[in-house]
């Protein structure tokens, strides 16, 4: 049994790199505060015995010594940075909770057979930079590294600018550390598992994402003097792709989501017409199948609407992540701990993407979820019990026994 | 006949204050750049023997003498502040138009009976501080000055701090300077009299205006864990808010426009559901039943959605003006100028609004327009022809002669 408390105050330490009034934490990735919370996150590897490493994506691997070295190492972890208005647990319980299971196996003298590997991978969230789980994408190779590097926020930094600017380009290759597997620990950020009164997800896929940037141009005009019927309005015209691409995500649901969670007015004025807007549109489904057709559907309506508004729409597909399914053997390795241990469990399917989604692509992974308060998450009022923390913990330190070896 | 030559070059010399490389210009109020069209503005005023003088609010006041100093001054001028992507003709023609009269007479030796007063207004446009014709609103006694200074940009700073920053506090009382009556050239910012080839609009009413201030606070959250059925999308509510107001302005049409120009999503996230989001919205009509009606329906769809969408939505009038009806007598004056100069005209509804709108509340105005290309205003394409400019600026002329008595 892993110590709950102990989690319980790593988890709350942590909170204050970056900590909102709200209760909830600011800490995009590679900023001040990340550097913060990596600093923190070294130190206590280090002191847990663990050899760390960072690589040239800012990634950082913790190696505890196994028995048999030749073994690929057991990776455990998860990702440290947050949404611009984030909450305490999201990515932060699957990484503090691996660090957890390694001071806990400390404590009782536990060697295993293989090493395991604890890794805080960089920048999850997707948030300042495109795509999500952009560092476990480098490393399993969907991206190369430089490309990776080159990648900018919306300020024009680049990913390898903001590494150099907080000390966190490492010297290691991407890919450096082997692994054999992957097993990652996260709160469910959806309602399901509370509502049905359950400790453990066992997660035995997750849903693909499609991600768009667009661009509308029209006509900048004046709000008096232009006549209705000879507008070209940007917002307008976005107005109509925002609520054609909800309709779209209901027809295909219950099994599709549609979102667009950034759009900006250039130059705004409160009596000037919207000439030009940027914006993002995020599309999920479980289903490659509804992915296409998501993407079918909205690529019509959008030319449908501008071709009508006399406008022009833009969008490039920036990144497209399949569905995800997960290891067979390894969701039963998880669902058996759960069983151990008798915490009740349902199979789950994740809609958020993970950085265990990329890493199963080259190797066998899973998951473990446990439940959110309300299955709010991206959000500063995320939450979730100490106890439901701790069972999730002892799960993944159970099922990284039965795949290490005692 | 004015200089037609000195009146283009003082349009274009100007234009380089805050000249954009499509060929417009962002001079916003109170910006460095307006301090450098005003510093230009005070030294041609002074040049061309006008007393200058600057109000508590910066709108600038270049008197010249008539034979009867007892009678109050005819004012002419407009304002030399822009859009953010404005151009190169709306305010500043009127501005520069008035200032070329005064340098024709003064060559022409002509003195008036009454004196003659160019006025360059603060904040006509309304971008930086609301609400628009600031300056000339607090003249006509619509709003106190201490309020008007105390209005804040979008960084937070105060038109009194942004007066200081320029050095452009005058000394005088607003309303210092008294005016027997206003006469305004302006650019038609619309289509019409391009379209049936005439040279001069006679203007004789303007469209109210209501502007409003909105915030709609949903719910953040995340854009691939969230059921469809569960959000409550700020974003998804203000595109039901942008096509209803469109739809009641052209129920109401064609004597009614509606546009959002202003919509800001807090905390920006591609993968986060938007939670909040303030708008501004911008409703005219030159009938004062319209408006209203807009008011009531539009108050009554955004009620609707935001019960629908469990969102809420709050929306502050922050401005009505309502139509103007200029004075008939310099209506008629306007009508006559055009017609002895040979000039094709006819009467106009104005679009926009203009300082002559706020002035026709206290005292008689007017205003004359000329044609814009293809309609085109608030836009850096902005454009209007030389003969155009001077034949309106003429028109201002044989208009103020009748007026002011030779
Ligand atoms: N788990 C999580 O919130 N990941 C962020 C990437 C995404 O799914 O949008
Ligand atoms: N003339 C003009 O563009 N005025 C700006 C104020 C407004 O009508 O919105």
């Amino acid at each position: 049994q892993i110590d709950s408390a102990r989690l319980w105050g790593s988890i709350h330490e942590t909170a204050q790199f970056g900590g909102t009034a709200k209760g909830g934490v600011r800490r995009l990735t590679l900023s001040a505060e990340d550097k913060q919370v990596r600093d923190w996150f070294r130190k206590a590897c280090e002191d847990a015995g663990l050899e760390v490493h960072v690589d040239a994506l800012g990634s950082q691997f913790g190696l505890r010594k196994g028995r048999d070295m030749s073994k690929p190492p057991v990776g455990i972890g998860s990702h440290l940075d947050t949404q611009p208005t984030g909450g305490k647990y999201d990515g932060i319980l699957g990484t503090l909770g691996a660090l957890e299971v390694i001071r806990t196996l400390n404590d009782a003298g536990i060697e295993t057979e293989a090493p395991i590997c604890v890794v805080n991978w960089t920048n999850e969230e997707g948030s300042r930079f495109a795509p999500a789980m952009m560092a476990s994408a480098a490393y399993v190779g969907d991206f190369t590294t430089d490309d990776i590097l080159s990648r900018k926020d919306a300020e024009g930094i680049t990913v390898g600018q903001a590494l150099d600017g907080i000390g966190y380009r490492g010297d290691k290759p991407v890919g450096f550390q082997k692994l054999g597997c992957f097993v990652e620990l996260h709160i469910e950020q959806g309602p399901i598992l509370e509502a049905e009164g359950k400790t453990i997800g066992v997660v035995d896929s997750g849903q693909g994402v499609l991600w768009y940037d667009g661009k509308i141009s029209g006509f900048e005009s004046h709000a008096g003097s232009t006549p209705m019927p000879l507008r070209r309005d940007a917002l307008a015209t976005l107005s109509e792709i925002v609520l054609a691409m909800e309709a779209i995500a209901k027809k295909h649901g219950p099994n599709a989501v549609g979102t667009i969670g950034e759009a900006v007015i250039a130059n705004p004025s409160r009596n000037v017409i919207p000439g030009e807007i940027a914006f993002t549109m995020d599309c999920r489904s479980a289903d490659g199948a509804i992915m296409d057709a998501l993407d079918r559907d909205l690529r019509a309506a959008i030319a449908e609407i501008a071709a009508r508004r006399k406008v022009e729409v833009k969008i490039d597909l920036v990144w497209r992540k399949p569905p995800t399914h997960f290891d067979p053997k390894l969701i039963a390795a998880v669902e058996n701990a759960a069983k151990t241990l008798g915490y009740s469990s349902r199979r789950i399917t994740s809609g958020a993407g993970h950085d265990a989604c990329n890493l199963n692509t080259v190797m066998p992974a899973a998951m473990v979820f446990v439940p959110c308060k309300d299955g709010i998450s991206h959000n500063e009022l995320e939450d979730a019990t100490q106890p439901d923390c701790a069972a999730g913990t002892n799960v993944l330190m159970h099922t990284v026994l039965a795949i290490a070896g005692v």
